[in-house]
């Protein structure tokens, strides 16, 4: 046995025998134990705070006496009298190895942090972001044997971080020669490596050691919405999220309107371009001024998007993708500079990755989806919709991952619904009709309390009754047809075949009244015959996208739905069920998994080599194309009845009746858009 | 023995036996054999022209039918008729093997063709440019295994041409779909891979064949001018040269001046930086224009300046420069994107090379020069001298190269010295004093007729008699010294004491006129004592330099001289020794090398592993410091005298001796500035 002292780490377990003397920090890095340092413990950044144990641990084997590390030296005392230390902390560089000792690296110590998001699932990402921070000294230059500032910070990098062939921005070498004398040869700079990068670069450079930090962006680039969250790139933390409208809503509300305006009008995709990425470099002023950092700290940007958004964000024309067979100008993730695409409120050097596109309609923001999800590592098969204006639908288990898009339009997002609006104050986001007297109940954005509840009229004062959102409308549909308001067909009754005088005629439709505000100068918020429709188009269209991957995948019925995006988080799967927007499943098997787009943005953005996981998984998945399968088109004319023409929902059917109504007299407005409507038996 | 029929290549000698019906381009791949070829081999590009010899080849050991090739086919007509193939050649993609045959690769087909460069020296330049075109028909895409565009690019690339890991500029992206489509899934790409890639990238595309040309520039970017080569990527050729005055010299004249007026104006580094890159961009579309191309089929630029111009080029602030250590922001080759530096004159995605610097005052212009004479590569040893504002000097053999500059000013170049001027149409180029009648004679740029013979009036009567260039004043100081005019300390006689009275007082010294042009309104045309001193500096700078190389390499004398520069390629070698500019040596050992280091700038453009050559070679220069060195301030007052106060030119005197003469009256002016000068014994 060896008569040096053991070092025994925890969490890692990992432990070795070491000389009296050694740092607490090189012991860790000869066992490779996961102990940040950003001044290679020169004790001048504190990143490498240790707690030492002491006592008997019969676990390790190991008795720690008092005197098993080196005595608080200058150094430990003079940054405790500055910032302070914590309790029981030590810093790593500083204390030494004097006997058996068992040594806890607390989780803000190390580089790999795990960093658990926010969501329904806990899902951990691991800290290993593209770009970190390197404190280095430099050797100061010598007539004699003359080499260029930037070659001695390569070799310095190289000598004390073991870091090869790095190269450095234009930009950096403008600022590399006051920053080095300032520092007196000591610079911290900010060091940046892809995935897929066979050399290291320098994106920014501060005199001494850079006590600030650096962030990067995760931007989900929806083609209504563009939601930007802004990371810590050592913590992982979500220092600020922020949201705004794309811009390029006034070209064409929905992906296929903005192809034709560009068929249209030539050069209607540059102003496109412009006018997307001026929206996003005032999103990220904005996010860095609500996060209160310099946005010269944000070094890089992922961004995930449909594959319309991905070409008009890089400046190509989408045109291809408006008709089969719907060819990407580029599928593979893309590397870049942020100025090569004229993002400039980041800092000069910043990088953009943007996740790969699985096919022509299924886009970085499905990859996103399937990187956060993994629907490839799930034992049972899980169907993933990503509910938007565009539908990304994943199918798929540990075997074979499948993926398609389908046009569900914007009616699921509020637009196209007469009393339609975005999620704000005042919209209606719930609501339920009592299946007796056919009166709705309903509760409004901004306030927990239901409409027939005291104090309703007290806390909608200010916001109003303003309109129904996206999950509302969903609500009021499948309540409607609960109610007995709506046959199956999607055939809103009149006031005689419903019993209800909210039922109000509308030249040869009816429409069900929720709400009459017009007394106080409101809006008259009514579900018509037209809201119905669109909601059918879209319901069906989605439905028969997952059905055709079941096809596909040859199976029926599938173990588990996830319900992503920032709206699939607030729908309400019973509701969603009834209407018959997913297949039939248990409902306790309906989750919501938020805005899944988005975390997958944030973890290629924390962790460089889920680059590398995404684009190798978005190769195995089986792309299959909704617009060209002539099935697609009998399953979309089977679901347009709610909740479906066909399938039998079996699962729905443990939990609730629907009643047996038809409105249909023979005359006016039929189901299916004038199809020839049937019974269900 | 094998029954195929034997190939045999020439010039290359390369053979082998083929079966019958192997197309000659396939038999010359096979080989290793360098037949271009850019449609590969599809018969629409006829780049792989191919002449077969017929009859007996003992040497070869072939005896080749007029059948051993198949017959002219439809192809080979469609061309012919088309564009014209010359007698007796075939296309080698057509023509395929019959029997043993002898073929001939032209020059023209040759990829690596080589280029012997106009110049004094017969280097050859081999052609191994780093941007090539390329021809390749690219899958259709398919809705059921979606790929984009580019990546069925990348993958034409891999099996047609065996290029992999291909990336595209941005800007390629958005020209990529409609190319492809034009083209019906042909296209032509422009590709760059430089010697330190790991990828290649496509810089342009075309539909179909392009059969446009692809060039680059070299520019040596001096402080005083800007001279750009247009090189034709394929053969090699010079298209076009051209020229201007660096707009810098508004700043300040030499490289110094220009660091304090940033030092004194701060921002001024921009200023100058965006002088010159405009300039650049000008000079770029006036050598389009002149060599009648689109200035968009420019793909590459290469640079070679010394370390200031460097700097400013580059944008960083050249301040460091100024003072020692003379710390260059970087010293190694910069591979990058010409918009980076705003060079939007060329093909948007240019790429640009800068040669490495050699030490913070010996510059990229100083590697060129290494890589074009190849000191290195020398038996005997050579000192090369390139003659400009600031002097690059190089000294070596096979052994060991040193490097060093020497701050000249531009006296050289015709500046500082009162009847200077530029080299242009009327300025006196070279003269001759009678050493009798101490009369001058003198030519002109613009014509060959000396001015004392007949029908000089005529022939300078348009230009006029304006002033002396940079040769002029070396020749017209070096004459006076020979003529007894001068003494060796630089003093001008008196008309008593040289017998003359086109020795003329001005103040307390003479002048020597020239030519009084006054009686036509002209100029008085002299040499003043304050010309001697300045040309005094100058070559007691260069000298000095010179000598404290051959001080670090333990000799007193060297093989031979190369002098380089544009200026170099005009001085007299004799005149530069009477003046003491160069070492003594054999006059036929002195030899001029024209812009050696535009030849580097050109190797380099039309040889990318020339770049990895050069690179290597400047890490193994021993570079010497001038400012610092004590010693050069000793060789430097020596080398004042004409032409040394200490150093022997026994080479020298084998062919003249110069007048023993001293015009030191004990007051006056006295040479050297005021140091006390001592005769040569």
């Amino acid at each position: 046995m060896s008569a040096d002292p053991l070092v025994v780490f925890t969490p890692s377990g990992k432990r070795g025998h070491f000389p009296v003397g050694t740092p607490v920090l090189t012991a860790a890095r000869q066992l490779g134990v996961d102990l940040d340092s950003v001044c290679g413990g020169r004790g001048i950044c504190s990143k490498c705070q240790i707690t030492p144990s002491f006592g008997e641990f019969p676990k390790h084997g190991v008795t720690a006496h008092k005197d098993a590390l080196s005595e608080w030296n200058s150094v430990e005392q003079r940054y405790d009298d500055k910032r302070g230390l914590k309790e029981g902390r030590r810093l790593g560089c500083q204390a030494t190895v004097q006997g058996d000792i068992v040594i806890d690296v607390p989780e803000e110590s190390q580089v790999h942090k795990q960093v658990i998001r926010k969501a329904a699932s806990d899902r951990i990402i691991t800290m290993d972001p593209a770009t970190r921070l390197y404190f280095i000294e430099v050797d100061e230059p010598d007539m004699h044997t003359p080499t260029g500032d930037l070659e001695r910070v390569a070799r310095a990098l190289q000598e004390q971080w073991q870091i090869d062939n790095v190269r450095a921005a234009l930009p950096v070498l403008s600022k590399l020669q006051p920053a080095l004398r300032k520092g007196k040869w000591q610079i911290t700079v900010a060091l940046n490596k892809g995935h897929d990068d066979t050399h290291a670069r320098i994106l920014d450079v501060w005199p001494g050691l850079y006590e600030g930090g650096i962030y990067g962006l995760a931007i989900d680039l929806g083609s209504t919405t563009i939601a930007a969250h802004l990371c810590d790139l050592v913590t992982g933390e979500v220092k600020a999220s922020s949201g705004l409208m794309n811009p390029q809503i006034r070209f064409g509300e929905d992906l296929m309107s903005r192809v034709s305006y560009v068929m249209m009008n030539p050069g209607g995709d540059v102003e496109m371009t412009t006018a997307v990425r001026t929206a996003i470099n005032g999103l990220i002023e904005t996010i860095a001024t609500e996060a209160e950092i310099d946005p010269n700290a944000i070094f890089e940007t992922v961004f995930v998007c449909n594959p319309v958004m991905h070409h008009l964000l890089l400046g190509i024309d989408p045109v291809e993708l408006g008709q089969a067979p719907f060819a990407l100008a580029t599928s593979d993730s893309m590397s870049l500079d942020a100025r090569e695409m004229d993002l400039h409120a980041m800092n000069d050097n910043a990088r953009v990755y943007i996740l790969p596109c699985i096919a022509g309609h299924v886009g970085a923001d499905a990859a996103a989806v399937a990187l956060s999800e993994e629907p490839g590592k799930s034992d049972d098969l899980v169907l993933i919709v990503d509910v938007g204006t565009n539908a990304e639908i994943l199918l798929g288990d540990k075997d074979r991952v499948l993926a398609c898009s389908s046009p569900t339009g914007p009616a699921f997002e509020g637009a196209q619904i007469s009393s339609g609006q975005r999620a704000a104050p005042g919209a209606i986001e719930r609501l339920e009709i009592n299946p007796e007297t056919k009166e709705p109940r309903f509760r409004v954005i901004g306030s927990d309390i239901w409409s027939d509840e005291d104090g309703f009229d007290n806390a909608t004062a200010t916001t109003g009754i303003t309109g129904i959102c996206g999950s509302g409308i969903i609500e009021a549909v499948a309540e409607m047809r609960m109610a007995g308001l709506l046959d199956d067909s999607g055939l809103i009754g009149s006031a005689e075949q419903t019993g209800t005088s909210r039922s109000i005629p509308e030249g040869r439709t009816h429409s069900y009244l929720i709400h009459d505000a017009t007394a106080d100068g409101g809006p008259l918020i009514t579900v018509t015959q037209g809201d119905i429709r669109a909601i059918q188009l879209a319901k069906s269209a989605l439905y028969a996208g997952a059905r055709l991957l079941m096809d596909e995948r040859g199976v029926d019925t599938v173990d588990r739905v996830v319900l992503a995006g920032a709206f699939g988080a607030h729908i309400s799967s019973k509701h969603a069920m009834v209407l018959g927007m997913i297949p039939d499943a248990p409902l306790d098997k309906v989750t919501s998994a938020g805005n899944a787009a988005g975390t997958g943005a944030r973890i290629a953005l924390c962790n460089v080599m889920a680059r590398a996981t995404i684009e190798k998984t978005v190769g195995e998945i089986t792309k299959v194309e909704t617009a060209i399968e002539p099935k697609f088109q009998e399953h979309f004319v089977n679901a347009n009845a709610i909740p479906h023409k066909t399938d039998p929902f079996p699962e729905l059917a443990k939990i609730m009746t629907l009643p047996n109504v038809s409105f249909n007299t023979g005359g006016g407005d039929s189901a299916g858009g004038g199809r020839r409507r049937r019974r269900r038996g």
